[in-house]
């Protein structure tokens, strides 16, 4: 049973803390925040700390703070073993310090108090030494995903790729909510219509699954619309990717 | 039991002619296309036919062809009885002819041999007439689905918002799976991230949902995700697409 400490309490944290506790392959021995607020409640599953001088020895430091944040505190861990960050668009590189690298980053968007399995959760996993590989792709397994070996440049572009497909697909549906207020038509209505996009984009690939008038290059329809946006800004992303969609759908 | 005739063979017209098939308030009595080719299949079970001047009398002319041929379709109809078309971006009077008119739109996406429910499907209806408007909420329900009452103006607001959802929505996963391809990254790791996504944002509202680097006003990685991407269109989007998210998530 390997030895864990967990850095952090941001949304990520939050959810290996939960499925340490139910992994009977790790031993969480220690939670470290910055401020003890945040962990206190844990207290009486784990030992907590604001202080990373009094981390105790493990085999995986996990460190599950802001990017940002991420070099300072990798140099303040004084301690051997392996310290791995979990962030999708940090390279290796930027962990400093005595410690053995790695990158033990989960391909989802964990939010705090919202249930999210781990089965088949994909984990990205980079090391310096091969043995590290062995002792991550364990973990990930423990916990029920699976893993995949990148590269920096490679999770770099993977992280990209997650911001446009969540990131701003998550916009496209805020701008339609909005839109939806302004004109009293009540947002869950699309919920079918939502589910039904991404399952079958999913099912039959995207490039498959293209409708609408951009696509069927119906400028009588488009023109419409954009005479019903009145916002400049929602006018010229509709126009943009109205452009962008013609160019993949060629008439 | 209304008498239906179903006239058009898209997406949406087999998938109405494979519900009314097994719903006991209907009795669709024929169908019309204008090649006979695509219909010819359903022979044993329904009148097929390609005049619309054989049409036999019937409740209700459901007519789920193209936009642009709904208006010469229609003129064709000298039928007594209740004509409508099925299309969110069309106003109720491109129906022509002697019938009485109604539009009967389910929100939702069809495609041709894809298994999908009519559970809890909303279909916006529009009327002339009161007794029509019951005759519509009656088939929706038998159906399977719910009722909403819209103008032509709400559903083209509707239909416009729909676009943004549905066809915009799939196109940013069309452009993350060319990019994956580009970079040897397997689409389907994403699958989760993309289910969460839309679940989330249906969940707890995507004004609630946005996370990355644009609502977190994260400049270097903003950076380093335009330097990463070599095609212009692409990075005017994400340029786009970012400015947006900002406009919405102030510091």
């Amino acid at each position: 049973m390997r030895k864990v400490i967990l850095i952090g309490a941001g949304h990520l944290a939050f959810h290996f803390y939960r499925q340490f506790l139910t992994c009977r392959e790790v031993n969480l021995i220690q939670w470290y925040n910055r401020s003890l607020e945040k962990i206190d409640f844990a207290q009486s599953k784990v030992a907590v700390t604001n202080q990373l001088s009094q981390l105790k020895t493990a085999d995986l430091y996990l460190i599950c703070v802001s990017d940002d944040a991420i070099k300072s505190v990798s140099e303040n861990i004084q301690n051997d073993g392996l310290i791995a960050h979990c962030a999708g668009g940090v390279p290796l590189n930027r962990l400093c310090g005595p410690s053995r690298k790695a990158v033990f980053y989960p391909l989802q968007s964990f939010t705090k108090g919202r249930d999210l399995s781990f089965n088949k959760l994909t984990f990205c996993i980079e090391t310096s030494h091969p043995k590290d590989q062995i002792l991550l792709e364990d973990l990930a397994k423990a916990l029920g995903g699976v893993t995949h070996e990148f590269n920096s440049d490679k999770r770099a572009q993977m992280h990209m790729i997650a911001v446009l497909i969540n990131n701003f697909g998550n916009h496209l549906l805020h701008l339609g909510s909005e839109l939806s207020k302004k004109h009293n038509i009540p947002f869950h209505i699309f919920s079918l219509l939502i589910k039904e996009t991404y399952q079958k984009a999913l099912d039959n690939g995207p490039e498959n699954s293209q409708t609408g008038p951009a696509s069927r290059h119906d400028q009588k329809t488009i023109n419409k619309h954009l005479e019903m946006l009145t916002d400049y800004d929602l006018k010229k992303l509709y126009l943009n990717l109205t452009t962008s969609i013609q160019k993949k759908h060629e008439r």
